[in-house]
């Protein structure tokens, strides 16, 4: 069994339970796959529990099905909601978009765009995707909808295209090798001023 | 053969070359193939073939690989290069996005989402892609550059990210059913706008 956790942790924590570990190396195991541009069709249960090194069993008795397994995946490498400062809107927009990038620097940054064409051809995981990223999406928009009521934005801003200006940039950003051209230094700081400010002189 | 075109023409035309007809017919498969949430891995010549009502032989004859058939298949949904009017960076840039757009109307929206795990994990595959992307993407920054010169646009302005800005949203409108919230019609203009004035109030 590999003990590389997903908090990046490479010694095996003493008095962890065996399964907590376990259940680490699958869901590291899933995130490596889908890293590498492997889609969901083309992982299976065995290739998870190879890279794991854990038998199948072990992931059968902890998740329904392969789609459960890669939900939680995804989870695990979004985190737990952050908690917001709530003083500025531009400080807590930056927590926030920082938050859902936080598999970036662990190298997971082409997962949900490697999970893209399931997503698009499967609701039942759509649905359970939905369950993750949803509550992210709804702390986002009452972060904006705050700072139009503390006027910090205008009052005729659209939340959802706000939204998708904030989120759909940060997806994209540093997909590619060859569009080094935004630095990740500064990045999230610098799109969340950009939609404040707007480029107009 | 199938009759229907990539240009939506359902009847044949008169004195239309067959090869056209065939290439059109193919083009048209492979991109309903995507648009289904087929990844490229699991499309083959064969099911391209099928689909589009022609032999295998057809399509070799005409493409050295799969890859190369693809990304055919994505320059023409995308069409050629649009015309600017050259008068404000506002309505060029909302030209150029609708024009990258193109294919949603034609129900193509998932194929660029469809095409990013193989784009991801194969650099052949991407580099081709590179050749349709970036003569676009390089319009849009001439426009942006332009604007600079003019005063339309912050003379500040970071020319990569608000190429971001303004491709990222886009690319991610639409792409579920379960994000109907910003709606087509006028998605673009508002996108651009959005981007040029700022949500700050």
């Amino acid at each position: 069994m590999t003990t590389a956790s997903l908090t990046g942790q490479e010694r095996k924590a003493p008095g962890r339970p065996r399964n907590a570990q376990a259940d680490e190396a699958i869901l590291r195991a899933v995130l490596d796959l889908l890293s590498e541009g492997q889609t969901v069709a083309a992982i299976s249960i065995e290739a998870v529990a190879a890279r794991a090194g854990v038998g199948k069993a072990t992931i059968y008795r902890r998740w329904a099905n392969k789609e459960a397994l890669i939900i939680d995946a995804v989870a695990a490498m979004k985190g737990p909601l952050p908690a917001l400062a709530g003083e500025s809107v531009r400080d807590d927009l930056v927590t926030l978009i920082k938050a859902n990038r936080s598999g970036h620097s662990r190298g997971y940054s082409k997962v949900t765009a490697c999970l893209l064409p399931e997503l698009l051809r499967d609701d039942s995981i759509l649905e359970m995707y939905k369950g993750v990223v949803e509550p992210r999406r709804d702390l986002m928009r009452s972060v904006l909808r705050r700072g139009i009521e503390t006027g910090e934005l205008r009052d005729d801003l659209d939340i959802e295209l706000t939204l998708l200006m904030l989120t759909g940039p940060s997806m994209m950003h540093g997909l590619f090798q060859w569009q080094p051209r935004v630095p990740d230094e500064g990045f999230v700081e610098k799109l969340v001023d950009g939609v404040l400010r707007g480029a107009a002189a």
